[in-house]
């Protein structure tokens, strides 16, 4: 590989040739060898640095301390950046220094260098028409950039992959609510037979389950759309000019299309993560609902004939390597596994969230990573388990039918004529000789063949709620 | 101890005499011997079902299912139990069935039995006044009574303990913003110094984190709000009269003077406890902040000679038993230790809450045991370090400014005057030289005396951001 | 109440005038008022202090630092301890000092007065026989005695209460192994029918499951086994006697009857607590197993008909207070909640193992609460869940026989016969169609009525591996 | 892009006509789209895939039930693979059936069409030389090869990347201990000045904490030594010719260079993944330990003015975008990021390993992904860590010297001579009037000069215990 020298103020390095970062890029390809290629810095973070660095250009430029032109450079390579273009140029890990200094170094170098370029400048010039510190960090610090990146790219992630995602599912259940809610079936509670309610009814809970998630995860978006930026060093806006953090946090939200603002208080905004910490709580809630549903979704169409089998979910792949014939309920299985993800994602950016120390988080690339990944995660495993899963979820009407009727829990129903001990004798008694509930009813003569069909009605068991 | 006989619908237990408990308490002592003495069920959840089973008998009786008599008599225990005359009576652990039924049942028997006492009747009667299914139950099941005991209680904790609690260390630290806001100091970035700040600044970012934290944990509350009763066995309400839900929820948000309201969904109410997860989410989003408080207030207070020590707090005990004269921040180490508990208590709520059933699920008691854990200890916490040690917190003035003058990063202000590299240059022969950065400015010739008197002032650096 | 006045470095405090313990646990008594009655100081750590500081007075005498008479005053002090004499003079809550040290402190006060008091004289007098630092404590800090306190009651705890409680469970199960070797039933992977085994070898699964967690539980002692005393305040042992650190080890291995030597080093000792971590995650570990097997049971006896039915557990007690006749795997119920509440206690044990700084760990008290109570918690629930369970479960010989012989898995016998796409044709003409593996098979023409009959037997399918 | 048409037992699927694999990883690629490019399936697992599959078809040549060429021809892929041959045919992620199915059957059309080709066949032929499930799979199921393949990917990366890393900082610290052995400086407990030690008593610290962290970790491996292969299905060895999972065993041990051996009890190997959860339990003892360490290094060497500074690291990067000169501890700052990283991963772990149900565990491929990504990222870091700071450690003399002569817990010296309440009155009056320990000793004329120079000796204070 051919090489070019290029210096920041430790010294020289060398950068390959046809590369557009700089000495600091550079220098932390060579200091953190940590995860290898799978971890790096996520492409949404480099997005949203694309986004920052433009926005703080302008508002530099609108405030009177830069020139137009330089502004005007810095976008150029920024909208290039934000169409793909220079992918190729963002080569660091998540495990870096703990603030994303160099990721931010990273993208001033390449858009000071690109913009170089663009300018009719040479990668091998010395003196460079845009500085990377002087120029495209200006009026930012590390400090201010990165959390607001990890910001814009959480949120984005939130709003437009999570939350349409579980709306998306949570919408195809709400239609197999009202599709069966005349399907009347045994329920379960302690996993034992139980009295009777309609398979609608259980999908109105998950039903539930997904709007409060989606409200709670809706609850965090305030706090998440507070931008550090105009905070720099430490969070008192050194170097920076007049109103600078509320315009650049303006033009930000403009070019995100995003409801962003500038954070109230820049110290939290630098020193604290909580508003990642409050997004992954929401997550991990949603991440425990979704363990609740897809555990019962995988139970309940449990079989073909030696489970419970009261739902039929779409067959979309032969399910074993050896046993022919067999499907299995994978998207669940994917959905699950995902939901164990991000609650272990939870406390890792839990554990970072905490060990910040003064005026500075430094756990900020691990945090936004696992933010991240668990936003995208519940998002593409709810829209799997929607599209390959849910949609096509029946109600296998023979088998409800049959559990239904033997189940000795409708005997609940007899509480109010004959009172509790008495129900209970009967149950007992169906349960030890393997009679029916009316079988047993009538030999202990608690009541007439008459009452039976009168009291033990489990369509009229299951209607005193809406849903 | 003597003895007498209970029933139940399996046969006879022998119950201590003068104990008001029946059979199902008695098997439940004898069956979950888990845990020992310091785990039983919180005294919260007993008070909560006393709310509970009198707005129930009295729900009953408006709605004409219950003798107006019966329901006095259930009402003046459930005040008895509510005085604490009964605690005694209660003595199940957490680490029992998991719908809680067992101390369901336990408040029915010592207030079935109890009642019939008040009644004039005996506890060795064969038939008593009331009975513990049929009536101190009725219109109920364990599966929608316990569930509205968790929210009751854990609501109550919420707004009466937790959230003054943690307000008022809130208050206090604003104070101290205000009092400490011209205390100019040095700014610590990676533990490492930086440009300066207040000490004000400081405490402002903490009043935020707390801040942020409160509206979070009052954003769950809507959802702990909803109470499951009126679901019963499976959330279809089997065995209600019409308007019970709605009523009855009525009486206990009156009964216990707390906004609570009838679940929209029953079928969630049981089956999943996700209201739980949220509250301990934002619980441990409070951990999370109040570690990085502790942890800083522990750090600046170090020392006292070689350490940090820019602020004191007060002495409240020695702090050594071998080392004489040693203070230790004590209210650190008990409010750090505080937030791991919380923080691992949201992981043992994570693991109950996702794994519920169908129609129910069962892991209640640990659930309820671990929010009020963390919701009691949260709040004690800040409570005990804002009176033992926030409240008395002062700067210790000449560290702070011995630490601020000789600081290197002063020299950052210079950036938008000579540049990022040369103020580097600077900042790198003063380190390398242990010499003060006006030395090193002035040998490198980069500046003048009096540009440096004009442009390094440290008060000047604070500035641009309110708080 | 009536007081005495007590004095410490810091001045004058009221203590109840017939209390034993001193001006320092009464300051903890009022610094410390978080987390109520029931989050007191564990007793084993009391009873280990008791042990501790027995064995460090008569190593102090031995080494002739003590008189022999001091010395032996104090260990009469202990010995009540240990008797359970002096259980109220132990007041403080888990929630104090991160060391430890107001617990050390309460031992050494108690122990002091209480020996004034056996050697003839009062509380109130001005001048005491022994003397709570220089003497109970002597050769020794907080620091070095409250890590040795917590490694004597963890270690003691898990082997007389874990490992054999667990054991039990383990023998209980392995016997189940035997009883239902011969009993041929479906298998279910991903929840679905599969080939079929034994339910013997469903047992052996747990078996291994609990040998393998026993063993990795067992490897955890051996650093659990090294004691901290001897370190003193920071791991240097200043202020103790030649070759003192390996006699108190030695004596306290005597008295506790625990295999515990001295620590190699005692910096880690003080610094760090990975022993506990290490212990814990074993804990977690057997608490992961037991999760399974909890469920496994749970849901393997589920019904009575709708479920899967296929074991019959003990019926313990009502289950339902609304639905006559229940009855529920309540011990499963208990079982997985400790199973929970374990996999939280390790959160919070490496929350605070990982945020000691420099020369110590603070956050001991906690650290060890968690890991007794994990510890209590596994032994408590598998012996209740063997004795009220495992104990009593039987196969249900019908239900197992009636799922077998339906079951389309079977097919798999046929792979190596006529090809696994084949065998696939056959179990999905049949599931398709409802019919029998065998009219499948014969109506496609891939075998005849003989060869199916010599093929697919259940009982030869399940017997390639001895367990 | 150009396809063609594979079949398998569920019908026909377009494949991109260039690519080795089949219908089964097709349809997987159409049907999990979760997570994206950056979560796809280790390559380790790929690896292990083609050690296993070689090993299997020379067991079931060499046990008579496959032709040697068939074996030779499989074989042959396998090396292929080994060698990163065939990188791109394995285009699966994470989040897919939860038993690895699909990625097993990646394995098995990847290497029968392969197979096929080098055998002088076409993709597009109709007869292939070798069936994916007759052939490749042989002897074998998704649920054993999966989880074989989970035990060898994570005993090589623990054995040849964590292990031997961890290893290499442990000498580098153990070589700082030596070397700072004579370093006396002053201690701190409870963040606060305390008696003094040497800097190479710290260092053993955490070498010793490291040491216990290996052993952990290798007390680990003889159950992941444990391979399931030979289970089959179900764990009965359904359709294995006799002594196969013995022989096979050997031949992935051989192959791989690892002592592996076949699972005692195949039952446990298939349905439970506690060797997962042990292993990453002891991953996160090392990163509670590494996060000490990180934590440590970072506030010893904090400053260079105002922190603690008794340490030098080397300077690898500008620290700072905006402040010039400033230089961080980024390697402790990746370090503790992965430390964060990892106890997330073991709650994932923990989680997906209690939830299987009966004979298969259903959460390997996130199991698997979480433990390898905890192996390499210990590894790494601390090679980092090592290579990048932990190496060029130094002490700062100076500094060191200044903090240990104005200590105040020098007095501690004096309890054996003057006791403790004594010493106690030195240090406060020192404290409070800012006074050395000397001046203060000799005020309150508790000692003479000649007394204090032969009691209090820094160097005396450090030297009972030999590290």
């Amino acid at each position: 590989m051919e090489y070019r020298i290029e210096k920041d103020t430790m010294g020289e390095v060398k950068v390959p040739a046809e590369k557009y970062w700089g000495a600091q890029t550079q220098r932390s390809l060579m200091n953190f060898k940590i995860g290898g290629e799978h971890m790096k810095m996520p492409m949404e973070i480099i997005r949203a640095f694309a986004i920052l660095k433009k926005s703080a250009a302008e508002a530099n430029a609108e405030l009177g301390v830069m020139d137009k032109s330089k502004s005007d450079l810095i976008g150029k390579v920024c909208d290039e950046i934000l169409a793909g273009q220079l992918d190729d140029q963002f080569p660091l890990v998540v495990w870096q220094t703990g603030s994303g200094t160099q990721s931010n170094m990273n993208s001033n170098e390449v858009i000071a260098n690109r913009a170089h370029v663009i300018n009719g400048g040479s990668l091998s010039d010395d003196k460079k028409a845009i500085h990377p510190n002087d120029d495209v960090n200006k009026s930012q610090s590390s400090n201010d950039t990165f959390p607001t990146a990890m910001h814009i790219a959480g949120y984005k992630m939130l709003v437009e992959t999570t939350i349409p995602k579980v709306e998306k599912l949570r919408d195809t259940l709400a239609k197999k609510v009202e599709a069966f809610k005349d399907v009347v079936k045994i329920g379960r509670t302690h996993f034992m037979d139980a009295t009777p309610l309609t398979l609608g009814h259980e999908f109105s809970g998950y039903v539930a389950q997904l709007n409060f998630g989606l409200k709670a995860l809706k609850n965090t978006l305030p706090h998440l759309s507070e931008l550090a930026l105009g905070g720099t060093a430490v969070g008192t806006g050194l170097n920076t000019p007049e109103g600078y953090a509320e315009l650049v946090a303006k033009k930000i939200a403009g070019h995100a299309g995003l409801p962003l603002v500038t954070a109230e208080n820049k110290f939290e905004a630098l020193a604290a993560h909580d508003a990642i910490v409050e997004s992954s709580g929401a997550l991990k809630q949603l991440a425990v609902s979704l363990m609740k549903i897809g555990n019962d979704i995988r139970m309940l169409s449990s079989g073909p004939r030696s489970g419970i089998g009261e739902i039929i979910i779409p067959e979309n792949e032969p399910g074993s390597s050896i046993m022919p014939g067999k499907v299995n309920p994978t998207q669940c299985e994917a959905l699950t596994m995902v939901c164990c993800q991000v609650i272990g994602n939870d406390v890792a950016i839990s554990t970072g969230g905490m060990t910040g120390h003064f005026e500075l988080n430094v756990f900020k690339p691990m945090m936004i990573y696992n933010l991240l990944n668990s936003a995208r995660l519940i998002g593409d495993a709810c829209e799997s388990f929607n599209d390959n899963c849910a949609i096509g979820i029946e109600p296998n009407h023979p088998i409800i039918e049959e559990k239904l009727e033997k189940s000795l829990m409708l005997v609940t129903a007899l509480n109010t004529h004959i009172g509790y001990e008495n129900a209970a004798k009967i149950a007992k008694k169906a349960h030890k000789e393997g009679k029916t509930l009316r079988e047993a009813a009538l030999e202990l003569e608690l009541l007439t063949n008459e009452q039976f069909d009168e009291w033990v009605v489990p369509a009229n068991m299951v209607g005193s709620l809406k849903k």
